[in-house]
């Protein structure tokens, strides 16, 4: 029993904020995109140009097709999913979701290899929490998603990052992860169609990470939340493909390929044929991670075997032609700013990572300061490249409405100009 | 770089499962309740009788309004919430929430005030998050909701339990509070409408547990998912009402009062108008820890303002009558089965606790053996008291279509009759 007084004579509360929890926050892209938004001018009275987060749902021509939205009518009408769900989710949903991704791999996943979860988002929450263990570490892309950052230091796992390597595509540095992994690395993450780089890696590149993890003895995170968002030369290959050679946990949504970020329906799936997920407790490990926290919306787990059955490719097909045009518009743009280069043309997912060069401009300190400088004078927002680990980068989503796009690198044109070292 | 091999020749992996997690999901209902029903017979073709879980909505009499419905089909329609949503929720709902729920209370909440998180369940997960701390604890009742004891194992919150006295409506035992807390106490829970106990705490009770947590230094975490649910003589009060005497975290959803709890749609509600949250740096974490993690659906958040606004009255007086009648069945069947005791007729939530007489019975050896071979023999499902803190007792939920519960309640008296020890 206690009753103390603070000096000033207010009463001395015994609880305190997780500090932990306010280190995880200041790495995550909303706030960082918060930060740059707050430099906006509010007497700018032209549209705002937003380039910064992959979430293209607002603009008309990017609206999800009505077969996902009659899915998700038809499902509240039933009255039939207001109940709790399962722990790993409805088994109907789940098999549905098994099958629609057996489509690309030479095995064929069941429903009990399927949890459904609130967005890819809660899939990396479960997939990080699962693997924390003391003294653990896990290896993560740089430039990456730093949500991986957060979860990861929350849950008390050391980082270690490998880096993508800009020259060959945005391929894994295979050398640094055979050089950073120890006997307490248990994982490495890959994220294909690449956020924020914009590639797609080659089935041939993803054969040699399956053959590295499996030399190190860890498994693969492969996150594919931006699952068949490809438009360039490289095909989408699933990293399950491998799941012969090493384990992977699987990662996925809806977010992306449906453009219904706001549904939060995702899932975590293990791509293990050899059962070693198994053996190792980590499925019983992600079941009770499930149990003990929320689920995703009975309503969107009954939505979603329609969704995927009915879907039509000509929905997919325009979307991946949206993409592909608004990814030309953004190269091309580009090349036409000196101070900004594009050193591998993006060929998936809504993004594209370039090089600042502040020797060309008079009065820019760095990647921060010139998106807080772009907000402010052109209403434009990019994510400075900090945010995804490389200082100094940009990362500037494609996915907008074409002509918004034009726009928005046109004022980026003229900011460059303005700001241009005099020679 | 490692490249081990297990003694018996297969490859020795990295990684494993975090012991902690498994650790929790042995004390979850939902854990328990699958035990239970693992003990079915598939052999008796009647009804399974469930009275194990607070989750009517499957029952036509607990159907939903159509007025919630029609407001998660506009949602959908309209195409404005397929976004992202901001971490701490669309503004206009929390907006929304504030003026529902400043209804009850002395002075009125602002929107900086609500959280908007996934069911009750994410606002337990985010306040035990926000408040733990190396060597900290908290103190929760008995019985309870084992999800507390759950979510505090896996955030390292030491626990501390108090007593709920039967004997005195199932109120807290203030002494014993003052008696557990220490300097490292944070928080007590409590649970009005009670579950397990369908209790309903006065007024004066309430103030009560404020004085005594100011004096401790402790804030309040109510838990009002049942909030509403009151259908005896004491009214629900909500602890926010005593938010100027100590802080108070106020949880809730719409699961239970609108009978929705697939819809995965809750709230965590500062009540402080002092402002002490704010300068402990608590509102911070709130919203940092939701930052970091997934959020409710957007169409939910889209579809709350309207189905806060439109649902009348008469729905809510449908679902208090039925559950008053169900609770007067429940109450009186049990009178009429000599191996078990209610203490307290039940006035709000969905549930009663009831003492099991073992010495009564031929060849029960405990609860748990009870609920197993009444699942077996009679095919109806009830929560074994251990799950809730309290051995040899049984938590019955009154909340199914009462024809099914009469059903219920006469299989428990057979099960009695068949299983009383000769005098
Ligand atoms: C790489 C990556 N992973 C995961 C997510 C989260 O996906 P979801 O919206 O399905 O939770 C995102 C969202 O932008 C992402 O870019
Ligand atoms: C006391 C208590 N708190 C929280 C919850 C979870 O509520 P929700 O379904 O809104 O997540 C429940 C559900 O039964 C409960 O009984």
């Amino acid at each position: 029993m206690k009753e103390e007084k603070m000096e000033n004579g207010s009463k001395k509360w015994g609880f305190g904020a997780n500090e932990e929890v306010n280190t995880a926050l200041d790495i995550t892209i909303r706030g960082i995109l918060t930060m740059v938004m707050d430099n906006l001018d509010a007497g700018d009275k032209r549209q705002i140009i937003p380039l910064g987060h992959g979430d293209p749902s607002a603009f008309p021509c990017f609206r999800t097709t009505h077969i996902a939205e009659d899915a998700m009518v038809d499902a509240v009408r039933s009255a039939k999913f207001n109940s709790y769900a399962p722990a790993s989710g409805i088994l109907s949903t789940r098999r549905s979701i098994a099958e629609y991704l057996s489509r690309d791999l030479p095995y064929k996943l069941s429903s009990d290899d399927v949890h459904l979860t609130i967005g890819c988002t809660q899939a990396i929450e479960v997939a990080l929490t699962v693997l924390a263990r003391p003294g653990a570490n896990i290896l993560l892309p740089r430039p990456g998603y730093p949500f991986y950052e957060a979860r990861a230091a929350f849950s008390n796992l050391q980082v270690r990052h490998f880096d993508l390597l800009p020259e060959k595509g945005w391929e894994v540095d295979l050398d640094a992860v055979q050089a950073l992994a120890d006997e307490n690395t248990v994982a490495m993450v890959i994220i294909n169609p690449g956020n924020p780089c914009g590639n797609v890696f080659t089935y041939q590149h993803l054969e040699k990470v399956a053959e590295t993890a499996k030399k190190l003895g860890i498994l693969i995170i492969s996150d594919e939340v931006y699952d068949h968002l490809a438009f360039g030369s490289n095909q989408f290959v699933p990293m399950g493909v491998f799941g012969s050679i090493v384990p992977v946990l699987t990662l996925g949504s809806i977010s992306k390929r449906w453009i219904v970020p706001g549904w939060r329906f995702g899932w975590l799936v293990t791509n293990d044929p050899n059962g070693i997920l198994k053996k190792t407790k980590i499925v019983d490990c992600i079941k009770g991670c499930l149990n003990i926290c929320s689920n995703p919306s009975t309503l969107i787990q009954g939505a979603v075997p329609q969704i995927l059955k009915k879907t039509k490719g000509d929905f997919f097909m325009k979307i991946i032609n949206i993409l592909r045009q608004a990814s030309d518009i953004c190269y091309d743009r580009i090349k036409e700013i000196p101070c900004i280069t594009c050193p591998h043309k993006p060929e998936g997912s809504m993004f594209v990572m370039a090089k600042l060069n502040l020797s060309l401009l008079e009065d820019i300190n760095d990647d921060l300061d010139f998106c807080f400088k772009l907000a402010k004078e052109e209403s434009v927002i990019i994510l400075p490249g900090v945010a995804v680990g490389m200082k100094n980068w940009l990362r500037i989503t494609f996915a907008i409405e074409p002509s918004s796009l034009e726009d928005g690198l046109g004022r980026i044109k003229s900011f460059y100009q303005r700001h241009a070292k005099q020679q």
